[in-house]
């Protein structure tokens, strides 16, 4: 591999360029929350931490036990076998059983936050401590907009996604299996998704997981864009793996975690429990067993390769009992969400939440009543890294166009949110109130005049218009508005520079792959 | 005023009844959630509490330079002015100015927590300490459902609203105006809308504040209901005064206070700030001139009657300094009520928040994004009456048949929410682990059967089903669907019971009341 490294690709006076290009930016402009983009949050308001040091112990207490007394399985991975047997596990067959502690001592050389390099520097983020990244939604087979209704995803609506997220200045982050391609065959799509991923982004990124030699090709084309040494000392690329809840974590997940951890890359950790199927029905026993699955997979990374980043993440949700049907955006989780985060911070580790959840099959009130509900809780709970933070409809299963920016604008609010409020002389305002007085109006006043520019957040979603105004242009609905903005963007769409000569390596790494290999389509 | 005091005509038997009825009783059975309901709710998860000891000492000190160095205007009212010079404060003309600290000293012979007794006693509600109450949307000239779109409001929407309120399990108070009946003269209308609380709700409720006489009408017809020895010992009756922001009470407003104040009724102080005009574009100015308003008229209702229970209240919003409209549902506020649930709390006063908010014209997507982040910025903010918690559309101006049923469902939810999580050992679920193990399911597990029926929230307005199955139902969007429940709702309503003697006396009261006054419609 002989790509030439990061440092030397990238002109320093391209670094704060955008995808989204000059027009979008002069639209942003002229509504005054440019200033309030950025690469990443760094949050200005404090997590809220809603259980007892009393009750976080009994959930510890509970996950310790899980470990040292039922155990987790590891399947068909006798590399990861051995290292828990190094390690000092007890180990019947695959079942792996943890002395209490022993993981907490293990986690010690993961590291408490780490920089994910995009190929643009400017776009790093930093993940850990008071850090928030926004990343796109994850994994859908379909995709949906309100002109065409539902379908299969197809690469060509993976690059728009790209395309869309590139161009919004409130994400920060260009995800991972934004939908899946289902026209690209299943062992070559991870090629065509991380290339996408790096020819219309440059942004962070996430890589395949569904084989160790999928993540190992995605590893790879990270080092065409950064150079192997760059990589080997840096994260620029995550893979976000699944435990299959209960409690067994198998072969593909863990060689998947191993590869990204072996190249010093970013393992996101991330139980997936619907209380009732995967979990038990009540919240703080899905929890408990949550923590535990978690810290055995992190455990796993740092025994791979101690000090490795790796991210502790989490997925809970709940089957409705009626319906059979699984649930999303609904109450238990967003509380769960909150107290997961009070464990994590407690390992000191980063933490990844899951933003924007509903089940709703439309970019509706539904969809944005259980959205608005998961995303504050992820905010809420000090993730520093949000996946499906924006385009989530039907339970996982569709990415909608509409609800993308719906969501998209959305998490800039919650720029502006997590901002909190400032406290200056300026702030205050005495000197207005002065200027103003009683009964009369700050309209016009030298405090408005000076600070108004930047005062409000300013939603491109959002009709504020009077009723009458509205209704004269249309009566539009939130979803007609949002189907006017992700087409607008498409069109102005613009992408970011790419080295010719790192394209090219790209694009001779894809082929030379996919030649040694048969199409599979299942 | 002679009417039977309330003791003595609710019938015990009577008292756990809900206005909704048997029928409703048992569709909710049916899925589960009836155990939640309750007359209000006790907070399970702690205040979020955003702003350092220092920074809301800055505020504080803030609003004590507004009261001492600019001062508010108190017009018309030389009682109110009277009871300021008595107190202590320097008075020129009609502007009173205060000494810092001389507020928060009056304020101290306030109650931290009260009841507003129900003529139902089983629906009396606490408000203060850790106490949330669930009260309708408030004001709107008109009101809007899919079918028929937005026309002004009438005295069948306004009992429409009042049953649909009865009927919700989640909902704890019937409110106020509801909406504005615009078919009932100026002068009269408060008398049927009070009438209409009383009759079609056995719940609590708010009278009328646009004029003394109204407020003391208000008071009276509570006096047939409760008996007069009892109103003066008891709150029975809210009422929700606005500041003429900024630094201006006018006389409708202290008289109305004062009324209320006088009767040992509960009067809710609020400040009405849209940032930009009447209050600084900058969030912490406005807090700390919402707090200065609100303290003193806090203040005042103390001069007139210590002791008496009153309410600290908020609405800070903003201006879209782009259109000139006023903006709901914004980040900025959401932010705000935080700080202000610790100012109140520092006061130790109960704090009234504003819930479910937004501009949108239609119950969509716009509408609940808006409306679930300003909802939970009351949940968490402490706020213990939530007004305007169900039925908010196009900025104060509408009530939405549908939006109410949604938003009243969302209330369902927060009853999970405001739970938090349950620790205990059938909670936190070892058993189970053992039970099922690594790599099965819960599904049919003996926690599981033991646990399901109360486990999880189950929402009527999210649609869970597989896409399929709801394709093939109709594709439904939410508002369909709330369209379909609230119809439903009022078709099944059953009017809680009401002693004929006392719907009597409410009755010749009014058409005297009525009888000595011209119509007036503006």
């Amino acid at each position: 591999m002989n790509a030439p490294a990061a440092e030397t690709t990238i002109e320093p006076a391209k670094r704060r360029e955008r995808g989204g290009g000059r027009v979008a930016r002069r639209e942003l402009r002229s509504h005054g929350s440019e200033g309030l983009s950025r690469p990443y949050i760094v949050r200005n308001i404090p997590t809220y931490d809603i259980l007892s040091e009393e009750n976080l112990l009994r959930i510890e207490a509970t996950a310790d036990r899980i470990l040292a007394e039922i155990g987790i399985e590891f399947r068909d991975d006798p590399v990861a076998l051995a290292h828990w047997k190094r390690a000092g596990a007890s180990i019947d067959g695959v079942l792996v059983k943890f002395e209490p502690g022993m993981l907490r001592e293990i986690l010690k050389t993961a590291p408490a936050s780490f920089t994910q390099h995009a190929r643009n520097p400017a776009n790093s983020v930093e993940i850990g401590g008071k850090s928030v990244v926004f990343s796109p939604a994850y994994g859908s087979p379909f995709v949906m907009d309100i002109d065409k209704g539902r379908r299969y995803g197809t690469i060509e609506d993976f690059r728009n996604f790209v395309k869309l997220a590139q161009s919004s200045p409130w994400l920060h982050h260009s995800g991972g299996t934004i939908c899946e391609p289902v026209d690209m065959p299943v062992n070559k799509r991870h090629l065509d998704m991380v290339y996408s991923h790096i020819k219309y982004s440059d942004r962070g990124f996430m890589g395949s997981v569904t084989a160790e030699s999928r993540a190992e090709d995605s590893i790879d084309m990270a080092r065409i864009v950064f150079g192997r040494d760059f990589v080997d000392r840096n994260c620029v690329i995550l893979g976000n793996v699944n435990v299959n809840s209960p409690l067994v974590w198998d072969a593909t997940m863990t060689t998947a975690l191993r590869a990204y951890a072996r190249a010093n890359q970013a393992a996101v950790i991330v139980p997936f429990i619907l209380g009732g199927a995967m979990g038990p029905v009540t919240n703080a026993g899905a929890i408990a067993q949550s923590l535990a699955e978690t810290m055995a997979g992190c455990a796993l990374t740092q025994l791979e390769r101690p000090g490795a980043p790796v991210i502790f993440g989490n997925f809970l949700s709940s089957m409705s009992l009626r319906s059979g049907s699984p649930t999303f955006g609904t109450p238990e989780p967003a509380i769960g969400s909150m107290v997961i985060g009070q464990l994590a911070r407690r390992l000191n580790l980063p933490l990844r939440c899951s933003g924007n959840f509903t089940t709703s099959k439309l970019p509706d009130a539904h969809a944005m009543n259980e959205g608005t509900m998961s995303m504050l809780a992820a905010v809420h709970c000090g993730a520093n890294f949000i996946l499906h933070s924006a385009g989530f409809l039907d339970g996982l299963l569709s990415m909608s166009y509409e609800k993308f920016v719906m969501d998209a604008d959305f998490c800039g609010a919650l720029h502006t949110y997590l901002d909190g409020v400032k406290i200056d002389d300026n702030q205050l305002a005495l000197d207005a109130f002065r200027e103003v007085g009683p009964g009369s109006h700050f309209f016009g006043s030298a405090h408005t005049l000076a600070n108004y520019e930047t005062a409000f957040w300013d939603s491109e979603i959002a009709d504020n218009e009077p009723y009458e105004k509205w209704e004269a242009a249309g009566s539009e609905d939130a979803a007609i508005r949002a189907n006017r903005r992700w087409k607008k963007a498409l069109a102005e769409y613009q992408a970011p520079p790419l080295d010719p000569g790192i394209d090219e390596a790209l694009q001779d790494f894809m082929s030379r792959k996919k030649a040694d290999m048969q199409d599979a389509w299942y």
